[in-house]
């Protein structure tokens, strides 16, 4: 009855701000997680967090643990964030968007713990060595450091992201046919010669250039109907309601 | 000189808390975008928001409106994000991956407006009034909003996001070549017999184990020096020092 998504653990590592849980929290509710994991948080009372809107069960379930080793236990893959490329690091690091793929791979089978580190410092090398591999959010070099509730967002969004929905094509909005068009480019004359935009004894080449600036409107097919009942009423008034 | 992500100004509509603006500023500089608009913010003192970590400037630099028309109106396309697919929408509705992908293509020659409404309700009918389609992150049905921040920061993710970093390969780590792995075995299989694992009398099967278990290990080409050095170690350590 388990989903893949049930199978990731998001474990929040010595972080300092309550208010950061529950946007995690939050988040996780967001995108259909579940299960979250706290190490040695600064706040005891972190389950109150008032951010976490609509994800207070969720808080309320969340498992807490005294080392990383305790809270990754159970998981066959365990994955490190991290914000920087520059930091020395002995671990391969991938792009969220590599990541992403590879963690959503392994999820269909085991546990994925996916660790984020505290605000100020991250994950420590300690914490570091019971990574398989890291991962890094496409952030800029000169400004990488994310929001700890962003990171969390980001990460598990990549994680639910539709790389079919992202190919859709549009639809294309329907356009009015030639018959519509055309009889809204006559009401049109019509109103602009009443209203004298049109110089009554002006030639065809004015009427042509409005013909070709109405096609270039490409009139949406269900908005045709309006535009000429608009027109109709306008055309009434500039005769003078006659 | 300026770069497809200049041109995008995110707008948020009638923010409530200055956290949330300064967090969307932190999410911009993270990502690269520069452009910030304020419309109405309820607290008129948001610049000094603590939240906008790494971008104060960003946040200094902000532009504030009295109205979305005034905000908007040198963009040519005006995007508006929804958390609901529930609301009696008149617009189209895309979700986000689609979305960013039409706004990218449009950035590459003119403005657009992202808009994000207030906290509690979104944006306002009016508010929507003046968007050509709206966006919707991929979100919960039974949990669609999220913060704002977190929002913010999800958009412009997928907008820098690279697909061509999705599709990358890990490379394969390489592993120990055959010459490598069986040294690794024998003196393993020595260690075995001298500590007593492998009983003296074993036949040819319990090598044939081992060396099927050493395989399975699939041992990284650069760390095969290392192991036989452990081994070699532990191996005269169980021989008596000898």
């Amino acid at each position: 009855m388990s989903s893949p998504l049930d199978r990731l653990h998001v474990v929040l590592v010595n972080t300092r701000n309550p208010l950061n849980i529950g946007a995690a929290a939050r988040a996780m509710s967001n995108f259909g997680f579940s299960n979250l994991r706290v190490v040695n948080p600064y706040e005891v009372s972190f389950r109150e967090a008032r951010s976490a809107v609509g994800a207070a069960e969720l808080l309320a379930h969340a498992r807490e643990f005294q080392s990383v080793a305790e809270a990754v236990a159970d998981c066959s893959l365990v994955v490190g964030t991290t914000a920087s490329g520059s930091r020395e690091l002995r671990h391969p690091l991938r792009r969220l968007e590599q990541g992403a793929r590879m963690i959503r791979r392994r999820l269909a089978s085991s546990g994925v713990a996916l660790l984020f580190g505290s605000e100020k410092r991250g994950l420590s090398n300690e914490d570091l060595s019971h990574c398989h591999w890291l991962m890094r959010i496409p952030t800029r070099e000169q400004h990488g450091s994310m929001n700890l509730g962003q990171a969390v967002a980001v990460c598990l969004y990549e994680l639910v992201r539709d790389r079919k929905a992202a190919a859709t094509r549009a639809p294309k909005e329907k356009t009015a046919n030639a018959a519509e068009t055309e009889r809204f480019t006559l009401l049109l004359l019509e109103t602009l010669r009443d209203s004298g935009y049109i110089d009554p004894q002006a030639g065809a080449a004015a009427d042509e250039k409005v013909r070709r600036l109405v096609r270039r409107l490409n009139l949406p097919a269900g908005d045709a109907e309006v535009w000429l009942g608009m027109l109709r009423q306008i055309g009434w008034k500039t005769r003078g309601g006659r």
